[in-house]
């Protein structure tokens, strides 16, 4: 059974044109296209190149169009290129002569990079109000279980209490860095490249500034090969998603490990777990393995992009037309992971008995017990000896540390007393880790003012 | 502008619902999850696990969904996750309780399996076929363009006079081993998974070897947990396609420098190039470009399911959701990109004249000019130095070799003589390079043919 | 302080020169060069192109050179660019005008295919041969705990109980596939190019099948272009390996999770884990983290040799040096995994216990409850709901399923009888699974059978 | 052969030993590792942790262990796992017990972190470095060929010609994005994890705020368990260096296009040259090949980083180790090609009349010759119409636009005077090009002065 094989009906002409047509991505950025069209029209209005009339014609005739895609009412012809050729193609049919003026000064290798760009700060905006939606929730979720105990880890193992609320935190702290990224890649994307034209310029006395302005951009590209040539601010969005998604790769994988049996650290929400087609017990945890596994999509994406981009030469190329898919679906991925680790994390239900049980086990008082000795003057070397062969003894006799004897603690060092007791307890040793940064409660109280204040920064910086 | 804001308002459900469901890409595979499911419950009946009525009704059931797929007619429902519940829903719909018992022994991780399986050996199979395509082409084009001389390059500068049809016949062999990377993908898609059900196996009586025999599978899975978990063959299939697409943008880049105005090697059918908006001069190589461009995607696409496998613990895991999408869009594309680049060889025009003109250019003959010397006795190391002077004396003058009086080559050496002319005409450089694998004609006279046998071979493999 | 900038006191002549060079990872095929020179003189010799005597001065000054860079007192010359000049010139300082001969009929060109070509069947032979090391391994260590049970996971939830020796056997399987892998990248490599020359053969009557004979290729390359610039095989390499390190990169996420308290499946050898310079307890698994690390490297690898080759066009382009270092990096990664892997498998303690406890836990034994009420003639759907339910209510009090009286499992579904009980054993749930491939006690002894004959077939194959 | 069996005869210890170590890399932060610890040791005796006169000698004890670094007469022992034991070790050994007080209240995990990060740091310094002197070239090398014409490119096709300044600009521009992103990449490192110890911070009353002065790093880190396992700058590291790489690729297409006989558009500098071994009139761009083939490599540092944090839970894991060797290479990579690349452009010939001479070639007077039409009040695309049919026919007859007559501009449309040669000398079509941007003479030098003072402002930024 031949898959595709009804293209081998439709003639080389039908294939080949289906193949170099970009129509299908090239619609999620027809609002871009027709608002470039919009201010290029008034800008060769305002410099006499077109019409007033000319102008005006274009402009009704272009918010139709705009209305019409809007109510999903535009007859999309698959034998229209591009989005470009569609709309000006019905622009023309509509207003007639006036239409035809509308390319005047400019190649659809400027426009491309003009509609692209402003869809890219399209998409950014979105990241970023996303970015911040699930920091809020991180920070409500960590405020709400501020002295939860649990296990901290390093190489899985059991290394020091810490607080839930401080390791959620450590997650606010890498969203606020994604945060950072999507601004620049906004920033990256603000720049017009309209008036580029073909890739030299152009003869006619067009106003740059003018259209920047019109169209919002921050500034105008000040070397036209480079404007038509350049996809740098993609790279950028969609760097700047792959890092994301690797954080959020990082989250899931907790959220899976601590939904298991083994861990029984939260339940998810029901709404964000499914069941099994054939075992009855199953309540899996779906969401953050696909939000998990969605990070291979969002790499590959990046690594399509640099791959195109490599050795190609001055000024367009047909190939940059495969740059736009990519960061759409990078961009989409992310946007919908962010709001599944948001819904996540608000709804499951943190069991914070089974927290602060593990948190006593594995022998993770011994850095402190270890500090104890140091601290009444044994050198924290033979601390560390003493304390290992002190573990090495409770495994033996199946014990933990808290479960040790006075003459047992007494056995090991002479320096121990009844006090070692208070660095036993897995509350006790977190909050003893006050300074800056540290995982005690007066330290994540700071923390957790600090979050709140970049939060709201960030909040202000791009309202 | 929220860019997907309309699904802020189907509330969380619906959201989820879409985010975790996978039944726009599954559709692709329903023909092969029919297939799977009949022969299940042909072998259920059997085993004696259904009964006769049970299988008839079920089979008779799912041809009609088959069919009204194949049609266009079935209703699909967003609200089915994937396509095997979509198929399942609709069986039971039409044929009652008999629908219920299909699912007898098998869980959605086999079936899926099963599918992505059959669904791999078809993408496989047609990208066999159009492998041997594009090869008759270049087959083809080789040899009716066969004593065509041009520049043989390293570097991208002349090195010496290479037959154009031995340049084709470098690509032939080229896509001559992606064909052996492609049945090896085969090859490894090809075992049945079905019975391994959830990741256990199952208590029911299957006769694994049945469902292997009645859909084609070369072999049975001997480990269920691997047989649910492996998707090394999409891996592999991927991988074949990589590789497949970094050949052919080795060839589109060529053939996007011999359409230079520079190069002027060949001139595209016009069906294979297409103008530009504003210079009306243009006729550019859009679809060798955009071959090119596409390398990136099928390279992502690898990258992509080489991150989502790492670190997977056994056996299931959502994750494997995402396998789906990127052979699927690695198959198409190369497929296409085949097509393409088949058209474009087929169709191009051979400008053999500038080609021969310009490999008498840039010095080309020297290295037979060298060995002209060292075959009268001089060591090749000091003729190499000699005919390297010749030459920075023909640049200061402005000439060729083949311009040199032959005073002038006296003058370089005693050794020259007047048959030294034989060795500065590039077709006779050429031609006499004629040991095994030479560009010489009856070299590549001899490697026409086994590259005959090769294709031969390969159709008659896999007919 | 400038990190490199020793280098800017060196002068533009030895920084481009050291740029240029490779010399250093070219020490890693010195053998192979050696070996390509002397077959390449022999057949010189046997053709008349050189006389015995030169070839005899050739051969032996060759085997000197050979000696002392076996020895480690050859005189690297950081001025040799290559591995090919410095032997090259070593040899003509030695023996004189013949070494200057060595070279007649050849071109670096060819020759360093030549010598990649021999390196990669070496790499490939070494990593085959760790292969299956690493499945012995396997092997032995399901044998020796063929009746252990443990939980099998689906979502890294319960799902059913499964035998241990089962679960390594999956990974028996996939480090199988590898080897088909690693065996078709040896084949890809195993073609001879000498006699290429710089890329379109020689006009002197080399005798190719020979120094194929000499070399032990398997084949002689058919076109000279193809022969200087294909690489395809080291793509080969680098994707099998990449594919063997994300098997490993799942092998040793499970030994990270069996290792940690909570799991508690596992103990490492005290030779596989490491301490903390701080926390007195801990005993890390740093080996399959790093091994899990790794994965990224050799994806990088495959990466970086997928770019490089993109777009170039033919014969021979410089950017081909930089193919060498990412095979040899990938492929000594590789080994030294399978290595580790192996050892800290062997090695490592099994807690039979702690994972028959696991195995009872979860409701594992839901999928075989809801088959009991099925084989008594309850639909499954309908069987799935009620077990389901039960799940719940066990849930709601803090019971097991085994937990459960006669009268709550009667409440539930009177098909319930006594004999549910033989349901509810983790053990008996595993066995139970018979059928071809399935995970219980009969089905993996034969199993087991399978996989000796595939790695005694795997031994054979390549002995 | 067995290619590394050397490491068989090692024994376990020695093999598991070497495959942890990560001294070998780490040897490149040891002056970052010192100035840590000097710094460290300094705020634990301001705090009075340790007494005056243990950090008096644990500093001086460290000035020498640099000293002996720098002076390259340290003994560096294998059996030191990483940099971080080796000094300590060598400390301890040479000054006794205040070596053994130096680790008080810090870990290996917030040391390593810390040293990484100065090591970044400086890293991106150079890079910034390099990527202004690479600048300053391109700006002379433009301004000294400011008028030099030559064809400009859509699709490796004649579009219209530019000015040969106006395309190095695009370059300088290019790079300028770089500097961007590597100041970018420096500031996401410029943040001071010291105190967060193992993962929680420490009982010590450590000021983080004062190492953070010491250590010249811009802010304190203020999460522990973040700030011992974010590697993100690394990310941004290498991120940054894979676009610079990739723009150093399609310069380096570009020069090697331009230095081939069809193009002929330069000469490259004998220092930026090399030869073949067999053909004697060979000059091979070696330099420019190698740099866009060592895209590939960074490429894969940044996929290989992705990789190795992808799904990593919380906080330090042993796969972390694999984060330093990548980012090396990238920036060694880079480093190294930005240098190769300013001395490439800086010393090579360009053939100004070449450019020139094709400049005229290709039709790509067709753009102004349509304008001319249209500003005679022809609609656009009827002009662009009638000159593509006047393309044709030139074609047809052999002919460029230049050589018609003023009957045959007639014939083609009556609009046609005489002025029309203005419009087809590529001079003056290019200089035509003065709006904002273009590659007009004076809109160039309007360029020249803006991307002068962009450099002299970055210049200034991190002077």
């Amino acid at each position: 059974m031949a898959l595709w094989g009804g293209r081998f009906e439709k003639g080389v002409d039908q294939f080949t044109q289906e193949f170099g047509a970009s129509l299908e991505v090239d619609k999620s950025m027809a609002a871009q296209d027709i608002a470039g069209s919009r201010a290029h029209a008034k800008m060769l209005a305002e410099q006499g190149i077109i019409s007033a009339e000319d102008q005006a014609a274009i402009d009704e005739g272009l918010a139709d169009i705009a209305a019409q895609i809007e109510g999903g009412t535009f007859a999309w012809d698959v034998n229209d290129e591009d989005v470009h050729m569609a709309v000006e193609g019905a622009l023309t049919r509509n207003i007639g002569t006036p239409g035809g003026r509308l390319h005047t000064g400019r190649s659809r290798n400027d426009q491309v990079a003009t509609d692209i760009r402003l869809l890219a700060k399209d998409l950014c905006d979105q990241l970023l109000s996303g970015n911040r939606a699930l920091r809020r929730v991180l920070l409500d979720v960590a405020e709400k279980n501020l002295d939860v105990v649990m296990p901290g880890y390093t190489h899985l193992q059991h290394a020091q209490p810490v607080l839930l609320s401080h390791h959620l935190l450590a997650y606010f702290w890498m969203f606020t860095r994604d945060h950072v990224r999507l601004v620049a890649a906004r920033d990256a994307a603000d720049a017009n490249p309209l008036g580029a034209a073909a890739l030299a310029g152009t003869t006619y006395p067009l106003n740059r500034q003018r259209t920047t302005e019109l169209l919002g951009f921050g500034r105008t590209i000040p070397n036209s090969l480079d404007a038509v040539s350049d996809r740098d601010y993609l790279l950028d969005l969609e760097y700047a998603c792959a890092v994301s998604m690797m954080h959020l790769s990082r989250l899931c994988e907790e959220i899976v490990l601590w939904s298991s049996t083994e861990f029984g650290f939260i339940t998810l929400s029901d709404s964000y777990s499914t069941g099994s087609s054939i075992m009855p017990q199953k309540k899996n945890p779906d969401f953050a393995e696909l939000t998990r596994g969605k990070t291979g999509r969002v790499y590959g994406d990046l690594m399509a992009l640099l791959t195109t981009m490599k050795s190609l030469p001055l000024a367009y190329n047909k190939d940059l037309q495969e740059c736009k898919e990519g960061p759409l679906d990078a961009a989409r991925t992310l946007s919908d992971c962010m709001e599944i680790a948001a819904g996540m994390v608000e709804t499951m239900t943190v069991n914070a008995d089974a927290m602060l049980a593990q948190a006593g086990t594995g022998f993770s008082a011994a850095t402190d017990v270890a500090d104890y000795l140091a601290k009444k003057g044994m050198p924290f070397r033979e601390a560390h000896r003493v304390v290992g062969e002190l573990v090495l003894y409770c495994e033996k006799h199946g014990k933990g540390l808290e479960d040790l004897t006075a003459e047992e603690f007494a056995a090991a060092s002479p320096l121990f007393e009844e006090d070692v007791a208070r660095d036993l307890d897995p509350a006790g040793i977190a909050n003893a880790r006050v300074t800056y940064g540290g995982t005690g409660h007066d330290a994540v109280v700071v923390q957790l003012g600090e979050a709140r204040a970049a939060l709201a920064a960030d909040e202000g910086r791009v309202a």
